[in-house]
């Protein structure tokens, strides 16, 4: 045993005990007389303490020469501390060193070792283990570690059997592009990292497994945004015999069991909201709902009139805003205007305001074409007090919602720049009634929504709507969104080999095509597939949303950079070496 | 709700409850008058009764329309069963179908779905999703499931993080062949899948986590043998601040709880051996412990003689064989010897016998060379009892050792087949203090016998002894054997730059390779890395050696072929798809 206790183990419990203790040298504070080393292991900080009138000549002389980071190990006493340190574990004691061995020097660090330093990206991913000494890394990879334990608790105590997937396996055209891995025996044969093991948990449900789950490596070779990674985590599950109702109640249980056992947040019952709503109140379907702010719609409420922004335009909807004492000057509004048009320009342009002051004048940019009377009668329509700011976008339909969704965006990052409080820290809500098709006017076709194995809310003698009115089919989706982030998704599958044959054939495949690389699954569809059903939620994601963050990247230990590089073992790399 | 409970769930404490049951029609049985079904889900089966006076017409017929391992949802009346089956535990009850909803057809199987058929491997390969629907697969692989459960919690409450490493990392020659990804944006440069974590978790350590641990995939493009899948699953860990004795006492415990919590198994004490004394005594560093059976030296109990078998030999040792009522005859021995010189023509010739049999009486092959006293004397001297077989080889040091490995695995097996007990059904031995270093002559060089990781058996003073005696330097290395199978191993590894570098030296490594191919690995230990080791588990082997298989194929849901294909997906494939 290399050591007693850990950094972050001694207290006043243990005074007068010799001890041995590991760790690092964060600092040393030299007084002269008296020298202190904060000694620093992954659990905490123990401070040592050397007197030139107590302790030995040679220890004095050792840590002299100690530079930070230097890893020791130490021999010495606990003895209480002359002035207390109420903000850490160990902060009653300190120990007096009786000897020091050091186990490995540190030579000079390309950066010092905290939070607050400047450091630029490029380097801490460089010295990515050294980045990892960081306490708020350290700490974020521990709660990602609770929170993988408090899955594999859950399942594990709802019947699901962790079964593993392979990692080598066909390649499919299902959305992203592959990783592929050259065969080594068979020239221009390839295997496919998996996007998903989407057919594979498929195909256990065919294998009469009930429940399946896995904490599975997924792979997708796209251009990288900042939340996404060529390889990503996702706590993957599959159930046989199941219905939507019950997976959205399950899952919304295991979520709500991770935020109590990991961080002690009681989560609120969770929303549910269909995709059309979503859209028409939000603009998007990963709605942010912590701040309120649903689009209302002017049109039916507006008299005929010759305002010539609004008059002839099919959608007149806006937001109620927090006008935060003021902030929304005539300045500000017009570079909320600015940002608005530099996305979408026409519509952007046709901004409209009310000013609703707190002393209860109203300033607006329509004054010219409303009477007083009407605004107020507007105002009165949509609800809006005194202090708020009223902003109206008027257009067609998408562009509308989405700059009004845009707009939404920038106004809240605007009261979380003012640090106003949301009002609640976490509001989940299950998105659901997805469209099952989208189409996609530059290809021509149709694409699916979730994807092609997502089974339609259609009985079996309904199937015809398929070829009548595909686009108005609606899908067994579901996303779970907290705080506009998507944490997950899943479906109800398609278990009849004849519908998702159909499907397929919508999608744009041929009886051939959908052989090549469906066959084996099509094939399995016809010895009893029972009727199931799953859902995959983004591990690293998740964790970043619990946080309060959105960078994934903080929550794995090596990731890749924005040009899918890892800078620090220099991968991908040339094999010609040697 | 599809289903009120499984088919695992009802008993007499059910009766005259309002059921809905789902699953699989295993079978039906057609009375005449009375018709049973039995339903199977994951759980268990539970049979369906239809009589034609009792139960509607539309259910009889409907019925008679199923098909073997359709799908079917099922509403009835728990009732008492005429005939009660106490071997399951559902054999109380039966329930009378009131409806039946058929869920999803199934076409005729290409095999039936039990234990006994024999069907090809390879058709059960292509099938793989039927194949598992079989209860020895299901149980095989909850059993995995179970493992891994016990796996988290333990290493959870030892203060273990789940930390994940990258599976696109940067290619290393190290030991086997990797599997290669092409980078799409970059010509000619690759990434590799990991052959271990190695380096990866040692990092970890340098960043300052204390304890990790990962289920972690690992990839060798290798030919295949029974036991190698290309793709596996190691429980791999590294440990801050330890020693090899930590790391024993510990993940003997981890051993010992898998066993307890999974199989309610309590294992024995783990047995310690030295390398070589299992090389001395076993001829392998991978002794089956369960049957006795140590190698003997004569060497030093024969007198001065002139049996020309001996005459001259370095080495004369054998082993004590159970007789087993008189099974090896003199064919038998002839048997035996052939077997031998198969594999070692010159040293399997040399094999001489000596029964002492049941009566005391004594029939050897070395009766004109040795007077019956002698052997006897010799039979005293290994102390062979009456109903023993004595087996004796002679030559050069390693053929003899590998010849004497080889017999005994022969009558091992004999023993096996002849179902004689094994002395204890699991016995745990760590093999440790291995040689650092393997000089391989083919190649004229010194290759690691661990990794090129592992430290030395050697303090800081000593480091001397690598320059001077480099096959004489013995390894901080252990491994886990059980009943002859190597379940992991692991090593204290090396922390000090200046001692990895005269590592990679000695293994043939320049300046400039070394760079090349593990300078940011070097890098990094020059920035205080902390004393650290560790294990890694093959999770596959272990639950086969649990369940007293070899086949690590049943324990893996969609396995690779000896081809390293996987036959029901088609991988890998040609992309000239579309």
């Amino acid at each position: 045993m290399l050591r007693t206790h850990t950094c972050h183990a001694l207290n006043s419990q243990h005074l007068h005990q010799n001890v041995i203790l590991c760790g690092w040298v964060q600092n040393i504070r030299d007084k002269g007389t008296i020298l202190w080393i904060d000694l620093r292991d992954h659990y905490g900080i123990t401070q040592l303490v050397a007197e030139k009138d107590k302790n030995s000549v040679n220890v004095i002389q050792a840590i002299k020469t100690l530079s930070r980071e230097t890893v020791i190990q130490v021999k010495g006493q606990v003895i209480e501390r002359a002035s207390k340190n109420k903000n850490i574990p160990t902060g009653d004691i300190e120990v007096s060193i009786e000897s020091i061995n050091i186990l490995n020097h540190a030579t000079l660090l390309p950066f010092p070792i905290h939070d607050k330093q400047a450091v630029s990206e490029s380097l801490r991913m460089q010295y990515r283990y050294l980045d990892l000494r960081r306490k708020t890394l350290q700490d974020y990879l521990r709660l990602k570690h609770q929170v993988i334990q408090s899955v594999h608790q859950f399942l594990d105590q709802h019947q699901f059997l962790h079964l593993e997937t392979p990692h080598l396996i066909k390649s499919t055209p299902e959305g992203a592009r592959d990783f592929l891995v050259p065969a080594r025996q068979l020239e221009e044969h390839f295997y496919a990292l998996p996007q998903s093991p989407q057919m594979l948990k498929q195909l256990l449900m065919v294998a009469g497994f009930d429940r399946y789950y896995q904490i599975a490596k997924c792979f997708r070779d796209e251009d990288l945004r900042a939340d996404r990674q060529p390889e990503f985590t996702q706590i993957d599950c599959e159930m046989a015999f199941i219905e939507q109702e019950d997976i959205l109640v399950l899952f919304e249980q295991l979520i709500k069991t991770i935020f109590q056992q990991t961080k002690n947040i009681t989560l609120p019952k969770f929303k549910r909201m269909p995709y059309t709503q979503a859209i028409q109140q939000y603009g998007t379907d990963k709605p942010d709902l912590r701040w309120g702010m649903p689009f209302f719609d002017l049109k039916q409420a507006i008299p005929p009139n010759d305002f010539p922004l609004w008059k002839n335009q099919t959608h007149i909807k806006g937001i109620i805003v927090d006008d935060l004492d003021g902030m929304y000057t005539r300045k500000k509004i017009d570079q909320l205007k600015g940002a608005l048009q530099k996305f979408h320009p026409v519509v952007g342009s046709r901004l409209v305001y009310i000013k609703y002051k707190k002393d209860n004048t109203i300033v607006s940019s329509i004054n010219r074409f409303f009477t007083s009377a009407q605004l107020q009668a507007f105002l009165q329509t949509i609800q809006a007090k005194p202090g708020h700011l009223v902003c109206i976008l008027a257009g067609d339909d998408q562009p509308t919602q989405d700059a009004l969704a845009m707009l939404r965006q920038i106004v809240i990052q605007n009261k979380i720049d003012a640090q106003s409080l949301p009002l609640q820290d976490f509001i989940p809500v299950w998105i659901t009634d997805f469209p099952l098709l989208h189409w996609d006017g530059d290809v021509q076709k149709y694409t699916a929504m979730h994807h092609p194995f997502t089974a339609p809310q259609l009985p079996e003698e309904g199937w015809g709507q398929l070829d009548l009115y595909p686009e108005k089919v609606k899908a067994q989706a579901y996303d779970l969104v907290i705080n506009g982030v998507e944490i997950g998704g899943g479906s109800i599958r398609i278990h009849q080999k004849q519908l998702q044959e159909k499907i397929l054939q919508l999608l744009g495949f041929t009886p051939k095509t959908m052989q090549q690389q469906f066959g084996f699954f099509l094939n399995a569809l016809q010895y009893g597939a029972p009727p199931h059903g799953g859902i995959a939620i983004g591990l690293d994601r998740l964790c970043a949303t619990m946080q309060g963050t959105h960078t994934i990247r903080d929550f794995i230990p090596f990731p890749k950079n924005h040009q899918g590089r890892d800078v620090m073992m220099e991968a991908p790399s040339r094999l010609d070496l040697v």
